[in-house]
């Protein structure tokens, strides 16, 4: 994050200095959570090919505990923190449906957009 | 994200990989909020203490815009790249409202979750 180190700065300029980290943030962001989609994508696939288990509600509970301890560590509010989670999650199973109701291939995004709003249990990793 | 590279992998090993890298994707996505918070919260004081506007619906929508693109860039759906943005902005109004409050000084996270919940307009970047 920029910081003011010059007082003499001009309160727009400073704006502008903090904006742009922002935009670099969210740059970052955007590609973190593309890769994570990824990552889940590929659970759903390998879950929905081997039949293994949707939920492990175990593998919640410790991605729960880990993501708050790091907020806290990060200066971050645990609740917002797990709010995230929550909010990623609700996506992940969104895409998990779609993997589930196409036998267990997605060949881009927008199949698992397609994916069906009746959900069976599943994880949300 | 790790391949499949080892078709004789068990399937179970090859899940326990995915999910490290889903560790690892959620630690560094929970440290780039904590730093944007930062920047937001750094924001919400300059505006308050100098008078800034705290909207500005012209940025809101270039970033809006900006984001989109980059989510399709990365294979991810925009509409949920689109939807994050806003995940966030909410949060960042709720510290805005509680720097706002407090006459432009928030000392810690837990001044912003002081925050009164009937909003002035603000903006959330």
């Amino acid at each position: 994050m920029v910081q003011d180190s010059h007082p003499s700065t001009e309160p727009r300029e400073l704006l502008a200095e903090y904006r742009a980290s922002i935009d670099n943030i969210d740059a970052a962001l955007i590609h973190m959570l593309a890769e994570r989609f990824r990552c889940t994508k590929a659970v759903g696939v390998l879950k929905a090919n081997y039949g293994l288990p949707p939920a492990d509600p175990s593998r919640e509970q410790a991605q729960i505990t880990r993501l708050r301890r790091l907020a806290d560590d990060a200066h971050l509010d645990p609740d917002f923190a797990e709010k995230f989670l929550n909010f990623i999650v609700r996506e992940v199973i969104r895409h998990h449906e779609a993997i589930a109701a196409s036998g267990g291939v997605v060949t881009d995004l927008h199949a698992a957009k397609a994916g069906k709003s009746n959900s069976t249990a599943s994880s949300g990793e």
